[in-house]
């Protein structure tokens, strides 16, 4: 059960990208957003209802299921797709960016990762041979390459660094990779330094991996910013290949993103946005919280969605006010079709060759205008 | 769209009876357990959950909706029905129980209850007849009578001061009830006290109520008084209505109570024990958080729900553990189908009049002989 990925087109005005994954007989295309289920589980959500809004390849973390349930637990239960009920591919991160935010302090090592859990301060150690072997056991069909996040800003003498040891933890984590049906992705960093980014880039491709990512954006830098990080990642990548860049989720980033090159995404906001009570339209994100859902007894918006068809703004605002589940678990269904349906317009602008015609009157109608 | 009561069949070697609910085009079978909405949604699920595992009638609090996000907001979304997607039928309580065991300080007065709201501390008032009018508003299909919900134990003197106040404000509720599609039951009281709990019946029977409930059980008492104050209540309703045994869900005195004559129970227990991991099992209560479950590959049990179909214990434990609410979710999903499979048993029990023999089975089997 290996996951394929074949290029079908490339727009000729832009880098966009049209491209289609085969797993365990079924096609997703891309560019794809990917729902991130943290504890293998997508918060609130049985994989029935990810199936019905639309979602291909979902994401587990690494480090979390690392310190609970433990990987050795999910391995015995016949692997992840078992374990949590989902026939989707999945994609597991390396525990990097966990172990860089969530778990200081921490000692950046050449070995690897030290640092404390997050969950009972344990001291561990997180190296890139082992962010390999527990992806092994989880039974992921997508890896990453373990790799140092570097909050924004930072100096370019401590990028270049950096990145080296980003290149050499990709190497020594496709060295002991097995030889099976799950997919090694390298990660792109170097920060805004495009020289940097190239450098990275280059190794990691002369290395040749089953796909990239890019890493290192979404950590403080301003949209503008990232969008060149973007465009310096994707130049030096070769066009066989997906592209994922990761923890970015806003609706204009992935626009802006797939006319960078990009072909997938992933990001926790569709689920956490929900938790707080807002939601996605196309004129914008919402507040349900606001006073004046209170007695709104329409959808959130003209919608396909099950939220849509069933519930109004003034339901959903009275459990997220109640601090009910259902509520979190309606407007997450919402805002993940929502993205869903943004990157299905995204595919049929490519197609057509109007994907930037498609970015303005999106700017339009979800800023008001007042975008850029 | 009325909700209609017919009495099937009577045991022969019991009080145990057989009925059925027509309402909205649908047919229910009683005896029958109802999962509780307090706010408008029941715990975790959706409608067509509750539909799948098997509910019938569900409740609402009266209170908790009164309070938010107040009744005429539910009146102006086309009513609860509507509000909470729900078509089947819905019974609101009198918030009676709520203003007594969650609103203290109160002050008992001929005119109502004055207490504090426990979501601001508002200075409110509720009232036999308020509490008609709010379950107008909301447009439930079984109301309650406001009654005195006492602790127990209570002194005999204080008991029969309350069953006339109990008895005043079920006379005036019911007088100021409109003329309409909803039901309204008269709530018997009286504690353990046999001749309080006739007279309670009795003059309710008098005003002659679409229904009546058994109050003030599950307020501390042992399971044998219970029982008993079971027994002295419903020797004196008459056999052609509905009786509502309140806040009992234990499955042993599901069994216990219609075997003494009642027709329909609720209980917040399935999905309150199910977000502390506790699943029901015909070989009695177990905690899924427990270690011995981190690596049982089975499901809870040998069950036909969603929930056992598809996932294991380990997986259910996980879930607890790491605080999803897809867990929550899960074991609601299951318990409540446990409670709904329980009362189809004892349906077909008394059908065979065997119900006697299969409490002597159920206890056998949940208890491991341990019960009485």
């Amino acid at each position: 059960m290996k996951l394929e990925y074949k290029l079908k087109m490339t727009d000729f005005s832009s880098k966009a990208r049209l491209g289609e994954i085969s797993f365990n007989g079924q096609t997703y295309e891309t560019p794809m957003f990917m729902p991130v289920g943290t504890n293998a589980t997508v918060k609130t959500l049985a994989p029935e209802e990810l199936k019905e809004v639309g979602s291909g390849i979902i994401l587990a973390n690494t480090y979390h299921l690392w310190l609970r349930p433990g990987e050795d637990v999910i391995k015995r239960a016949g692997g992840l797709h078992k374990f949590m009920n989902y026939d989707g591919p999945i994609l597991t991160d390396s525990g990097g960016f966990q172990v860089f935010s969530l778990a200081k302090p921490k000692d950046i090592l050449a070995e690897g990762v030290k640092f404390k859990s997050h969950l009972n301060g344990d001291s561990l150690l997180l190296t890139p041979e082992k962010s390999i072997q527990i992806q092994e056991t989880l039974g992921s069909d997508i890896m990453m390459s373990f790799d140092e996040c570097v909050k924004w800003p930072s100096t370019k003498e401590y990028m270049e660094k950096s990145v080296e040891r980003t290149l050499n933890w990709a190497k020594r984590g496709k060295a002991i990779k097995k030889d099976n049906d799950q997919l090694l992705f390298g990660i792109v960093q170097g920060g805004e330094y495009p020289d940097l980014r190239k450098h990275c880039a280059e190794e990691l491709v002369k290395m040749n991996f089953d796909g990239y990512a890019i890493g290192g954006t979404s950590v403080g830098e301003t949209k503008e910013l990232m969008y060149k990080m973007v465009e310096y990642s994707t130049s030096y990548l070769p066009e066989d290949k997906l592209r994922y860049l990761m923890g970015v989720g806003d609706p204009i980033d992935l626009i802006e993103n797939v006319l960078r090159g990009v072909d997938i995404f992933d990001c926790v906001s569709p689920t956490r946005l929900a938790r707080h009570g807002h939601a996605y339209t196309w004129h914008g994100k919402i507040n349900l919280k606001n006073h004046q859902y209170k007695e709104d007894f329409t959808p959130i918006e003209d919608c396909s969605c099950y939220t849509c068809k069933n519930y109004t703004k003034a339901y959903l605002r009275h459990l997220i006010v109640a601090e009910e589940t259902f509520g979190s678990r309606l407007i997450s269904i919402h805002n993940i079709y929502f993205l869903h349906t943004l990157m299905a317009k995204i595919r049929a602008n490519i197609k057509t060759h109007t994907l930037e015609e498609f970015k303005q009157e999106f700017i339009k109608n979800y800023y008001g205008g007042n975008h850029e």
